[in-house]
């Protein structure tokens, strides 16, 4: 019995890294369609959300059959509660690359990147990607040191956030109305993907701490007020 | 035994009721905040969402308590798994009302409501509200027809989403580059406020039915095609 249970912790565990493995390739083919107005893998990056909607959904079902045939308490307890957690955050990741691929197809034939933005999108696409690998590592080996890696990585992407702004906001920007709304967006899907990854890192903090932390990890940047300092 | 296991659960209903309120108010006063350049009330608002992520902690924390101590099955686990499951969309809705009120901050003593969409933002701020009252009453009474309420209302401030970008996209767009990004912003807030209350309305259907869903009611608005058809 208890070793039917830990195989299913385990499953709980490694469903939880394919699903981030997903994640990291929709990202990764986001960003790129994204950088390179290429429609067809944007199609690619939102015909397979469903596939992670659905990898979510049967991870949270096989974690509510857990808590009851199992009622497992203590560190088993926390690990199934947060994996129903992190699966709703990495669904959400997935949901915000399928955002940059639509973006892109909307776009298509343009470019979807503003002019004067190509290095900064390229680079927060890459950061992005970045956070989605190491999440798969840290959930694959609950090394807390990958968590603080990824934080250091969110805090370059909150950077080159700003600097998007700053950029938009500054008296050389010349990008017409349609681009400003496309720069806002996609800057800030760019940085609510990594700010999702930091908040599962605090989950699996969770699991070696037992210490609870909210969602809260969506900082408000002040967009208005650097460019007239 | 089965007495105060019972009372736990209302507990935890009675809670999610609390901080649902606690979400109205909050976007009560963001909305009229962002519509009025009132920063006083906008503070108030920002300094409010500490006690809500206080008391979705509480509630996490005492939903895993039920979850160790009583290993409740059937509905009884669903009731609990959806709590943990609302208290985090709960928590995002009171992160979304803070942006609000730190976009009106942000430009006070300017408005933050560019020219030209006072009426289409005083209109999505008063459905938002709708949406958060309707969704405390969800959470109070589980009358799955005030469910079906919340998505129509939803479905008008998406309405208004795509309106917003309309606008900004049209050839009579005035709005400097700052202004058409704080459209862009704040019209995305309070679209996904709507949202996660959807997404809520659709944990509380599976208590009821056993059906789960993902959070996916995150919808992509076209904002580029609109403006060229």
């Amino acid at each position: 019995m208890r070793e039917v249970f830990h195989q299913s912790l385990e499953d709980v565990q490694s469903r939880l890294v394919e699903i981030s493995e997903l994640v990291t390739t929709a990202i990764e083919k986001a960003t790129t369609a994204f950088g390179t107005s290429d429609v067809t893998l944007a199609e690619e990056v939102i015909d397979a959300d469903a596939i992670i909607d659905e990898k979510a959904i049967e991870l949270d079902e096989l974690a509510i059959e857990i808590l009851a045939r199992q009622s497992p308490v203590a560190r088993d307890l926390r690990v199934v509660v947060s994996a129903l957690r992190i699966s709703a955050s990495l669904e959400r990741m997935g949901d915000i690359a399928e955002h940059i691929a639509q973006l892109t197809r909307m776009r298509f034939p343009e470019r979807a990147i503003p002019k004067g933005l190509k290095s900064t999108f390229t680079q927060m696409g890459q950061l992005d990607v970045e956070v989605a690998r190491k999440l798969t590592e840290l959930l694959r080996t609950q090394d807390l040191e990958i968590a603080e890696e990824l934080r250091n990585t969110d805090d370059k992407i909150d950077d080159l956030h700003v600097s998007v702004f700053e950029k938009v906001l500054s008296d050389s920007w010349q990008g017409e109305t349609a681009a400003t709304v496309d720069a806002t967006l996609a800057s800030r899907y760019h940085e609510r993907f990594a700010d999702h990854a930091v908040s599962i890192s605090k989950k699996v903090a969770y699991l070696a701490t037992g210490d609870w932390t909210t969602d809260s990890d969506d900082t408000f940047v002040a967009h208005g007020v650097t460019s007239t300092s």
